[in-house]
C-alpha cells in the first residue's frame, strides 16, 4: 500500500479524491491537510463521508513529503510555494493547480499575474493526460494535471490535429460548466444560488487562462500554428462540462474520417468513449466518473466539423484524472478506484 | 380596442400571450382556442392566470377570422392549413410556426418534410423582426415571427453583416436554451425532469431547422454568400436562450468597430440593449420580458470576434415578439403591454 | 402622484419593489438608497431593469423623510435606527424588517438578540396583512409587513382559528422556501450553488424567529392558547414558499366546513384564492405576483386536517405585500401595480 | 458467485441495481429483463454504464427462476403475476413493488385497486428493513422491500414507538422527494422539466398509498393504536427524500431521551447515522449511497418533537435496500457493493 497525502483535502477536488481513494485497493490516505478544518475528522466536516475518520491537519510539508505521493488540490500560486520541499523530501507529486502547466514562466506571469518561484521545475513537469503521454506519466516525479476544460479540449481535438485532419489555426471551443468548477471557498455573488439558478451566461470572455494551456499542448502535434478561441459558460448544474468544438476539416475529410481518428486513438482507452454516428454526449453520463464521451459530425451546408465532449469537471477533469495518473505512477491497474459508473439520473 | 384571437392558447407560447395581452391597453381577447381544454375557462386550466375568465373553445376559423387579429401558436403544418381562411375572413395574422418563414417551399419541404399547402402566400409573408423591417410589419397582413433562435441570431449578427464588418461565410452560432422551448405537449423522455436536470447536451447537431431560416434572413444584407453553422444545446433551466456567436472580423475591424455597428443599429430600439465593453448578458435578465441583450468582443490571440446575445425564448423569442408586431400592425405604441421588467432573481 | 423612497433598494426585496413601482400608476420613485451601489444608476447595477435610470444614493434620512412614503427593506436592527426620524419628518412607512412586528420588546430581544431602540413606536405599528386588518392599514403611519412565512401561515390558519374550527394549541407549520429568501448579501456556504442545488434540508429547527410572530397574530383570534410548531426547509429553487399546515379540526368539522371558512373570509379578496376540493397549490403559480393559493383537506384515517398555501416569498411575502399596503394607505385601488400574472413556466 | 436476475432492469431502480451489482464482489448478473430495450446491450441503452455489456432480454421467467436471486423492480400488479413461478423455480426474490408489502389483501385491494392474485404468499413475505428484522431477511425466500417513503418513516419513528417515547396515535410525516421517485416511464406533465422546475407542491394529499404500509409496520411495536398522517411533496431535484416527522413525546421525555433511542438502536448499524444535537440531515449527503441520516429535537414552546431523516430514494429507498437484503440472504458482508460515499456536491 502506497501512502498518499492530499493537500487541500476539503475543497471539492479534495473531497472527491477522498471519495475515490478511500475505496482504492492500493493506497492508504496518510496526511490530509485543510487549513480551515484542521483538527476535525473528515466525517465531522462532511457527514456524507461517514466512513472517513481521518484527522484533518494543517499542512505539514514534512509529513506530506514523507508520503510516497502527494496530491495537491490548491489554488494558483500555492502549489509552487511548497513543491520544492515535497519533491526534495522524496514524494512524487500530482498537482492540479496551474502552477506547473505552462512551460514558459513568462506566460504564467502574463496569465496568472504571479512570478514563478521555481521555474527550474517546469521542464520536469509532465502534463497528466495519460491518453497522450502514458509512459511519461508513469515515470514522472511531478505531474501537472491539466484540469477540466483543457483535458476535455485536448481529448476532443488532439487526434484531429495529430493526424492533420483539420486546420489547427481555426479551433473554436465553446465550454459549458457546472458550478462546482468555481470551487467551494469563493462565495462570489455569481455562484449564489438565486443568481446562478435559471441562468446561462458566458464568463471570462476573450481571456480565459486555459486558452494558452490548450495551445501549448496541441502545438507539438503539428507543424502549423495552433490557434484556439475559447469561451466558457456557466450553466445551472453542480457538476459536468460539455465542450462544443468547431473546427475546419482539411479538404476531403469526412465525418467518418474524423471519427476514425478518435477510434484509432481511443479504441483501447478505458476512460474515453467515442460514440457512434448521430449519438451525442450528455454530461449526466459522467457524474462521479473518470469517463469522457466524444462524438463528431460535419455540417453539410458549411463544411465545418463539430466535436462534442462531456466529462465530469471533478472526475476526469480533476480527481479522477489525478487518480488515473497516480495509478500509472504506482504501476498498478490504471482503473484502480475508478470503476464506478455515473450516478444516474 | 382591437379584437384578438389566440389559436393554440394553452401551450407555453399561448399562455404567455394571454399573460401579456390580458394587461394590454389596446386589445381585447376575443377567441381563445385550445383543442385539449375546450369548454373550460383559462383560470380553471391555469390557476395562476387567476383573472382570466375567458372560455377556451375548439378552434373556430370563422370566429377567429372575424377578429381584427389572429395570433397563431401552432406546430409546423397546422398554421398553413388554416391561414387562407383566416386571411380571407379579413383577419391580420401573426404566426409563430415555421410555415411561412421560408420563402422557398422546396426548402420548407426539405427541412419540415411537409408539402406546403399554400405557397402563394409565402411571398406576402413578412418576417417579424421589427428592428429590421418595422415598416413592412406595420402594413403586413401576414407576419411570420421567426421564433427564438433565429430572432436572437439575426439581432446578434445582422448589423455586422449589413455593415460588412465580418466574413458572412464563417458564422458559428452556439445556442443554449431553457427547456420550455420544447413546448408543453411533447412529453419526451429528454424533457423528463430527472433526465434534463443536471445535464447539458447538444441536440439536432448538424441539422437544426432554424439554420436555413437564419441564412435566408441574413443573405439579403450582403453580396457574399452567407454560411451559418448552428448547434443548439439543452441546459437545465425553464426559460431563456443564450447565443454565443463566433465570427471573423474583416481586416482592421476592432471590437469597438463591431460594438459601434450594434449601437448605431439598436441605439434607439426599445427592446435591444447593447452592453458596454466587458459586460456580458445573462438569460436571467430577460425572463418574462421582450428584451434582448447583446455584447461583443475580440480575441487578441486569434483575431476571432464573439457576440453573445440573451433573450427569453417565450418573450422576444415568441409571445413578446408577436405582441411587438401586433402593436406595430395596430399603430399603437410599440411597447404597449411590454413594459414589464424581468422577474429577478 | 405620491413620492416614495425605497431604503435598501438593491437587495432582492428592494429590486422587486422597483419592478412593481416602476410601473405603478400612482407613485413616483423619488429616493432609492443603497449603501453598496450609491452613485450608480439602477440600470447600471441591474441591466434587467433597463428602464430604471434612477440614481442610487446613500441613505439620506432627510430626503427619505420628505417623501410621502418610505418603504424599508433593511435587515433586523437597521429599521428601528432610522424609524423615528422618518416618521418625524412626516413620511408614512412600510417596513418589512422584523423590528416592529413583535409588540413585546422583550420577545424582540429574546429572538433577535437586540435591544429595541424605540419601543414606544411598537404600539403604533400595524401588521400589514390587509386581508385581516385592511382598515387599520389604511390609516396607519407605520406598517410592519410580516414577511413571507408569517404571512402565509396567517392567511392559511387564521380563518380556522377565528371560527374556532380547529384546536389552536396544535398547529404544525412545515415550510419550504426558495433560496432568494436568504437575501442577496449573505453569501453563506449554504446558499452556494453547488451546495444548495439538488438538496433539501431543514434549518433553524426548533427555533425559527417567525414562530413567535405567528403566535402573536393568531392569539387575538381565540380565547384558547395558540401554539405553533414551525420548521422551515430550503429547497432548490429561487422563489416561492409552500406551507403545509397540520391542524386538528374540532369534533364534527369536515373538510367542507374548513373550506367554507376560507371561502367566507377570502371570497372577495383580490389576492387570496381558495382552490376547489382536490386541487393543491403550486409555488410556480405565484412567481412574480402578489397571489396566495390555499387548499384544505382532511385525512379520513387520522382525522387530522391539512392546509397547503403557496405564495411568492418576494411577492405576497415581501414586495407585493408592501405595495398592497401602500395602495391602501394611499387610498387607491388595492391592486394598483399588482395585476401581473405569474411568469409561467 | 451467486447468479442474479434483475426484472425491470432499465427503469431508474433497475439501472441503479446494475450500477451497484456490476461492482459487487459476490454476485454475477445473469438475466437482465427489459420489455422496452430487449435485444440491446445495457451499454447501448445507457452509455454511462460503459462497462456493462450484458444483453437485455424480454422477461423469461424460466431463466430468471434458475438464478439464485431475482430482484424485481416492477410496477404494482406486475410482481404478483410472476412471483409464484419464480419461487417455484427455486429463486429467492427481493421485490420492490408494493405487491407483497401489505399483509392484508383487502387493504391491497383498497389502496391499489387490484385483486391480489396470490394472497397465500403474503404471509411468507418479509419486509426488507434489516435494521428491524435482519434475521428474518437472512432466511427469507421472498423479501418485500418497503421503498423510499416507508423505509425512511420506519427508520425515523420506529425506535420512538418501540420504546414508547411518543404517542403513536399522533404521527405526522411530511415528505419531500426528488422527481426520480416518479420513475422513468410515466412521462406525465407533472414531471415535464418546465413544470417541475422551480416548483414545490404537495401531491396525493390525504391519500398516499404508503400510509397504510407505515401503519402496518409500526403497529406491532406498540399496544396502542398507531395513526400516521402522511403528505408527500415534489421538490425540484432528481434524487433524495427528506422526511420531517412531527410527534408528541410522552411526558418527561426530552430531546436527549429521544436521541438516546436512536443511538441505542442504530449505534452499530452501518447505514443509519444518528447526527449529534443541532445538526440536521441534507439529502445531498445520501446521493448514490445506502445511507440514512437522522436527527431529532424538541420545540420548547410547544413540547412537540421533530425527527428529520434523509435518504436517497433510489439508494436506501430502493436499489441500496435491495442489495443490502440480498447480501443478508447471501450470507456475505452486509455492506458488500454498498461502500460508496455520496457524489458531492
Amino acid at each position: 500500500m502506497a501512502t498518499v497525502a492530499i493537500i487541500g483535502a476539503t475543497g471539492y477536488g479534495g473531497v472527491e479524491l477522498i471519495r475515490l481513494l478511500h475505496a482504492h485497493p492500493h493506497v492508504r490516505l496518510s496526511h490530509l491537510s485543510s487549513e480551515t478544518y484542521a483538527g476535525q475528522r473528515v466525517c465531522d466536516v462532511y457527514p456524507h463521508l461517514a466512513g472517513s475518520e481521518h484527522a484533518l491537519q494543517r499542512f505539514d510539508p514534512e509529513a506530506a513529503g514523507k508520503c510516497d505521493f502527494a496530491l495537491l488540490a490548491l489554488p494558483a500560486g500555492r502549489s509552487m510555494e511548497t513543491m520544492p520541499r515535497l519533491l526534495d523530501a522524496g514524494a512524487r507529486v500530482v498537482d492540479v493547480s496551474p502552477d506547473f502547466r505552462l512551460r514558459d514562466p513568462s506566460l504564467y506571469h502574463e496569465w496568472y499575474e504571479l512570478e514563478h518561484s521555481c521555474p527550474d521545475l517546469l521542464a520536469e513537469a509532465v502534463i497528466g493526460v495519460p491518453e497522450w503521454n502514458r509512459e511519461q506519466v508513469k515515470s514522472a516525479r511531478l505531474v501537472a494535471a491539466p484540469g477540466c476544460y483543457t483535458t476535455g479540449a485536448l481529448l476532443a481535438v488532439a487526434p484531429l490535429v495529430a493526424e492533420d485532419l483539420i486546420d489547427p489555426a481555426d479551433i473554436v471551443v465553446d465550454g459549458k460548466t457546472g458550478i462546482s468548477g468555481a470551487g467551494r471557498t469563493s462565495l462570489h455573488l455569481s455562484f449564489h444560488y438565486p443568481e446562478a439558478d435559471e441562468d446561462a451566461a458566458a464568463y471570462k470572455v476573450t481571456g480565459h487562462r486555459h486558452m494558452p494551456e490548450m495551445v501549448q499542448e496541441l502545438q507539438p502535434l503539428t507543424q502549423s500554428e495552433v490557434q484556439v478561441t475559447f469561451t466558457p459558460h456557466l450553466v445551472p448544474m453542480a457538476r459536468g462540462i460539455l465542450l462544443t468544438i468547431y473546427v475546419k476539416p482539411r479538404k476531403g475529410v469526412s465525418a467518418e474520417g474524423l471519427r476514425g481518428a478518435f477510434e484509432r486513438r481511443y479504441g483501447d482507452e478505458p476512460f474515453v468513449h467515442v460514440l457512434p454516428e448521430g449519438q451525442w454526449p450528455h454530461t449526466k453520463w459522467t457524474v462521479g466518473t473518470n469517463l469522457c464521451f466524444i462524438s463528431v459530425g460535419v455540417y453539410r451546408s458549411t463544411g465545418r466539423a463539430i466535436v462534442v465532449a462531456a466529462l465530469d469537471n471533478l472526475g476526469k477533469g480533476m480527481a479522477g484524472q489525478m487518480t488515473q495518473c497516480l495509478n500509472l505512477m504506482l504501476g498498478v491497474d490504471e482503473s484502480s478506484g475508478l470503476t464506478l459508473s455515473a450516478t444516474y439520473p
